[in-house]
């Protein structure tokens, strides 16, 4: 059998003939969840399209990344400086949620159970990954409290070390202000079924056990 | 219960407030096997990470599909005139294997077993699709055999209906050359277990069974 011989364009067992593929192969490679196969295959995807798409394609997630602004209040993502959620009337100016990230913010958006406003810290304080207190958008939080409008803040990080390390710093931070903390509730998840939860969980959701009748 | 707004950038139950993020998910969505919540994903991926970043991946794909050129004689993508399995001086140049597609062609060469030279023609006759002969590279394959260099043709087209008309097309129209046109042999797959083999399949491999002392 003749062996199989690798060259700089080896890919995924094959051998690609064309520099300028590899490198859009490796390109869609640093994608999260997207290995070199699939990488491969999307190339290749393109290839057979015409020229048009490809470039309505690159211009699309140029301009994104190029354009989109973060609202100038809570670094939601915008089209304009202040984002929807802070333009609209219909939410309440005196709540305000602290997410890690617009992943988080959007999924708390879709439960439909929230009305207020939010606050994107942009991450948790993480001394192993180098992330302190002045890498997150902590003393924009600051001065939006000092506008004396909010009275709750909601804390909904993950319940992580770095989570809580985050919360107890920007507590500590808002010592001078009259505003209530919270956090978000933890428990055994609807659906879930108790044999099942982890302990922590489980011995928490007894400890913080809500009143039947007042629900 | 408060109900859940549908607006127009309603992507995978999440409200996305930018209508270019909103772009950006669509652009991803148009790849094969990206679902609108994997290129959600991708979006905010590229959204966290620097703006440099997000410019490298778009060049690169986007100088693929302006740059990649198409071998004169064999249609293989090449970065040059030729590519480099028609520029090699130790490929067969009395062989051409005829395939479908790039992917067919890596395919082969992936398994190290043939050392002659391609021909891509860039999809089958498929009167359903209207794809006719002229929309293939037939007329250039004839060139290639005028030449009178090719000895064998192998015919490495999907046992279709539409590979197996492409294969009595180009047949016909290569008659006046005196050029052995093959095609790769059918059976049951190493490692296939004869049960689970397709009718059709385990016929073929019985009717042209190979001799055992010759293999």
């Amino acid at each position: 059998m003749a062996k199989i011989k690798h060259s700089s364009a080896y890919i995924c067992g094959m051998n690609i003939p064309s520099k300028l593929i590899e490198n859009a192969v490796n390109a869609f490679a640093t994608l999260p969840g997207i290995g070199r196969k699939t990488a491969l295959r999307l190339a290749l995807h393109l290839l057979n399209t015409d020229a048009a798409a490809t470039e309505t394609f690159t211009e699309a997630i140029g301009k994104m990344r190029r354009e989109v602004r973060f609202c100038r209040d809570c670094h939601n993502v915008s089209d304009a400086e202040l984002c929807t959620i802070c333009l609209s009337a219909r939410r309440d100016r005196h709540t305000i949620c602290v997410v890690e990230s617009l992943r988080d913010l959007l999924a708390i958006e879709n439960t439909g159970q929230y009305g207020g406003l939010y606050h994107i810290l942009g991450g948790v304080i993480s001394p192993m990954e180098g992330i302190g207190p002045n890498e997150l958008n902590i003393d924009t939080l600051v001065e939006r409290l000092r506008k004396g409008e909010t009275k709750e803040l909601v804390m909904a990080l993950n319940a992580t070390i770095e989570g809580d390390a985050t919360i107890f710093y920007i507590s500590k931070q808002l010592a001078e202000f009259d505003v209530k903390i919270s956090t978000i509730a933890r428990g055994v998840s609807f659906g879930g079924e108790l044999e099942y939860a982890d302990e922590l969980t489980l011995g928490r959701s007894i400890v913080a056990r809500t009143d039947y009748r007042m629900q």
